[in-house]
């Protein structure tokens, strides 16, 4: 990594130590304050700051193998990495009854050139779980015409739904008010717990499930899995029938490969809602 | 939004609100906790819990226009949306010396794909701002070849480097240890602040602009441009040649409608390195 700036190179940033903020402030952003202030001061402190990052949750999935009195064999231990392929279904006609929420027929086409993608990627895909709403059932129809042979599991707790209040807010969103947070939020973060997790030590070979579901459901899992804050998943848009892939590792460390992935369509077949 | 979760519609969220806790977890996860609890024990009370979620700063640019005294007039406000096109470089043959880091044949083809899609997408590009880092300037040729008459323009601010200190860390990284940060911080953090902000008010027609440069520096303006922890920047991957694309507001919203999206290269020219 070259370092040829001599313009920045001696901008030093202070080195006190930062406090915490009363006002719930996560503590990284607490650095900027004084990165700011290195460039109008510059001081002759060659210490870096000590920045009050939030530690990475080695145990977030409650997986974590700790050293007891009883060390756990290598037997016990995760050893593979799982791939999870979140599949935003295709754009669809709205009606307040979801029955009749079929998909358009650009959402059909957008849901097939996904499946060929999926196919062309040649994951070994252990098994399609999608949402029971119509429009995600209907775009794993067009799906699995080109993964014949993968098991499809029908899923409720991955309906669409009010994951979490958003910051910034949406206004007049949700539509029932308050309420559908108090309904939806704990039925999507179940989904959450059971699906995103480290391999089991059982499992030997890394594995790929996708899941067809919807806007609010991945952008959720995506800041829940990344320790993000879960407000933050309204500052995302998905593509229609774009994939978004999430790397969980056996040490417990998560990474977002993909988020949107919809270039594989021409731009005319792209829509966002 | 369908309500047909009976299992978890009665399940109500304890109604108290919540500390903000003294460790530095940022206070939208303190959710969680009884979010869990609630499914153990399930209360009576209907109120839904008080998130302490960090509010969005609308003034993050510093550009938010306040009532003052002199309410400024319709011609001083924001009225168009900037659309950033964060394009990574391509896959590079690694020396110390950045004028060796030469793309490999495999990542001149990934930007001439890449320079193709830009081109399929005929977005009204403005300009193509390029890292004067080798490899980023030969991306920067790949491309240019498909957008002839759009202007280029180097800038060292987006150069590779160590934007802050990564959560989870990376062992072994910076290889230059953590003096890397002071020297690339503050570089990266002007480039951010030089370059992601909305639009100014002389501004009318949406602009597109094309940015080649490093997975790091993209990663890093992701966190900040969405008000994310700076630290995570780690806990997301970049293909070779991807594109990464925030839209800001004249409001002073942003939204990340693709982050790595490389679904336009054959799945034998997709590369992390």
């Amino acid at each position: 990594m070259a370092r040829v700036f001599g313009k920045f190179s001696k901008i030093l940033i202070g080195g006190a130590a930062f406090t915490v903020t009363a006002s719930g402030f996560y503590a990284g952003i607490d650095c900027f304050g004084p990165i700011h202030h290195a460039f109008a001061t510059s001081t002759n402190s060659k210490d870096f700051p000590i920045c009050h990052s939030t530690p990475w949750d080695y145990n977030w999935d409650k997986r974590q193998l700790f050293n007891a009195d009883t060390t756990p064999s290598s037997l016990d231990k995760p050893k593979a990495t799982r791939h999870i392929i979140l599949v935003r279904h295709g754009q669809y006609h709205y009606f307040d009854e979801d029955s009749k929420c079929h998909l358009t027929n650009l959402g059909r086409n957008q849901l097939d050139l996904t499946g060929r993608r999926l196919k062309q990627l040649n994951f070994p895909y252990s098994r399609i779980v999608y949402s029971t709403m119509t429009r995600a059932v209907e775009s794993t129809d067009e799906i699995i015409k080109h993964l014949p042979g993968v098991p499809t599991v029908p899923c409720d707790l991955i309906r669409e739904g009010a994951p979490f209040p958003p910051e910034p807010a949406v206004q007049n969103w949700p539509p029932e008010g308050p309420k559908a947070y108090e309904e939806d939020g704990p039925r999507i973060e179940a989904a959450f717990e059971k699906y995103i997790h480290r391999a089991d030590p059982s499992q030997t070979e890394d594995s790929y499930e996708v899941f067809v579901c919807h806007a609010n459901v991945i952008r959720y899992f995506v800041c829940r899995a990344l320790q993000l804050p879960p407000e933050a998943w309204i500052r995302v848009s998905l593509d229609n029938g774009s994939l978004t892939w999430l790397t969980i590792r056996p040490s417990g460390t998560v990474s977002l490969r993909w988020l949107g992935n919809s270039g594989y369509m021409p731009p005319d077949k792209i829509s966002l809602n």
